[in-house]
């Protein structure tokens, strides 16, 4: 009966009609990589839509970051959220530095400002928090950082227009990283972008991205490959056109779990920030199993088994993955409210395609009577 | 007159009417990146036609050198050829291994065997030679390798295709690596492959594209993002159709370019190789300056100016950028024969648009009487 499946996420994928005539183009232009006319005309327009300085895009988020990471000179020990997708780290450890795990705030599930710098040795650099989920950090990061002259890299991979009080969170900090993954809200199929206050600091992010070439004959980084190609650009090109649809069709789900789920005991949801523009990039729930009754795995597997592929992100914690358990940082008790946060999460199915009556059945799944 | 400009590469694209049944496809499939459906058919369709026993896509070449530097656990030192694009010695870099540079032969333009020994310290873990130009680099240095117990990464960027004895040159060594970028014969806009011998090394390179994510929950590799995406992978999958009608079209001026440029005083061409299938990626001249009555320079300037956009590939050597050449083994006394390729060389045009007028306009511009 209930079998159709519905995954935690779905491309938005532009009309493909929509598409061909650029494809026409760029197959005229012969032109179809290495910053061409759709990826200006896309730094462009996404450069005046997110309201941001300068923009740089990338081949997908992880390179972006390793790249934002290398553009800061940034090495030695790197401040960093254990609750995140593990490219966080990942691409902290390709850039030569370590990460140092710091814990969550309970409420906004991002890096605890009040406990940074204990965290911070003769060897710190920089921070590199994460606005989870697309809730902002809390600004108390950046004056810690200002206080002990540390850069800061924002990993906004669930931030792509998300504002606060009418500013992008994208001006916070030195950079901000942006993932155009498939399973995002704006999309480029992979790619990302690196946002950046000065044009000198673009340059660099460009020749990064490009091998270090500053002219035909002349390497001054040791950059890599991380160009996004014309295709991919004129998907996100279309992409943006569709994006504020595409938020919209989000919202009303977000809508109808938070009016259904909001006072369910032993359910906590994201908080509701004021003044915040929303790009409603995931819906977590937070499942206390003594209050509810179950526990979060139980939930799971109920939606799995009725066809709803929910996902437990973020777990485990990155510090739980063998390349960074033994760091002094990743002991569990560390990291307290991370690790429950990490047991307790299943994201529930978020995008254009969660029907009403999907959205419904999930509610009934979640608002399991003991 | 002459107002037609003749770029050096032009990419071979396949018509778009075909790439749209596929793109249709893609999208009633909602299934754009991470392994898909044309992923799997292109590394098959791959690994048949090169006749390789395993091949791992990735999102372009410079990432999967990476990848493979890392899959062999490489560290300390590697050897390598300064007569190369510089992501070879960049991906050294990026994996955390230092490039130690060794001179070239020169009548092939490959990593001289005899030289090797020499730069062996107890800290080389590995020899990345390049098939420059598709040339097959000497078996010597497989023997060379094994004598010392060092891990062999071929860059075969240049030597899709390429086969010695009807045997494929992507089977000598532990790893080879390919380029599918625009500019090469085969493309998916930007792409790369790894080729391997076995499964594990496959599920390795598999992992380490994919944030070392062994199952959904399980991460065993400091990996990163270098995943191919669907649209590119049915690109890919066209491309290979038409492969053999685009080396046939570069084959015609390959041979042009032979029959009139061969005997010409002061100009060197690539050796022909006994038993070779090549892949005619590139057709570089090697120009001496003395005997031909023009420096390079002023070949490379000439042709310009007539609209011909040759490159000089690969000048400078990647030891003379600032990263490397303070490395002792970047000194121009230990590199000689290579410090002289990179004076005297320039590639013409080679590709599927250059018309056999084009190609007589590029050789009239070449001989040049004094």
């Amino acid at each position: 009966m209930e079998s159709k499946v519905v995954t935690v996420s779905s491309p938005l994928l532009p009309p493909l009609d929509e598409l061909v005539p650029y494809l026409r183009d760029i197959w005229d232009r012969k032109w179809v990589t290495n910053n061409g006319h759709y990826h200006g005309a896309l730094e462009e327009e996404l450069r005046r839509y997110l309201g941001v300085p300068f923009l740089s895009l990338f081949s997908n988020g992880t390179l972006a970051l390793m790249a934002a990471l290398r553009a800061l000179d940034v090495s030695g020990e790197v401040i960093t959220t254990p609750f995140s997708f593990v490219a966080t780290a990942h691409a902290t450890a390709w850039a030569n530095a370590q990460p140092v795990f710091v814990d969550i705030d309970p409420r906004t599930f991002n890096l605890d400002p009040g406990k940074i710098e204990a965290a911070i040795t003769p060897r710190t650099t920089a921070i590199l928090p994460v606005h989870v989920y697309g809730t902002p950090c809390d600004e108390r990061i950046d004056e810690v950082a200002a206080r002990h002259g540390l850069k800061v890299v924002y990993d906004a991979a669930h931030a792509f227009g998300v504002e606060e009080n009418g500013i992008s969170v994208l001006t916070r900090g030195d950079l901000s990283v942006l993932s155009f993954h498939a399973t995002k809200a704006f999309s480029t199929i992979e790619g990302g972008a690196v946002v950046c206050r000065e044009q000198a600091m673009k340059r660099r992010l460009d020749r990064l991205k490009n091998f270090g070439f500053q002219d035909e004959v002349t390497v001054v980084e040791t950059g890599f490959n991380a160009k996004l190609n014309e295709v991919q650009a004129a998907y996100g090109l279309l992409c943006l056109k569709h994006f504020e649809e595409g938020v919209a069709a989000r919202r009303k789900v977000v809508e109808h779990y938070r009016r259904h789920l909001g006072s369910l005991s032993g359910i906590t949801l994201l908080p509701q920030v004021e003044g915040l523009k929303a790009a409603h990039a995931y819906f977590p729930l937070f499942v206390d199993a003594e209050k509810y009754g179950h526990s979060r795995d139980a939930l799971y597997e109920r939606l799995r088994d009725h066809g709803i592929l929910g996902r437990r992100y973020f777990y485990p914690l990155i510090s739980d993955f063998p390349m960074y358990s033994a760091l002094p940082s990743a002991a569990r008790e560390n990291l307290p409210v991370a690790a429950r946060a990490a047991e307790q999460v299943v994201c529930l199915p978020l995008h254009s395609s969660v029907s009403e009556e999907d959205a419904a059945r999930i509610v009934e799944l979640v608002r399991w009577r003991t």
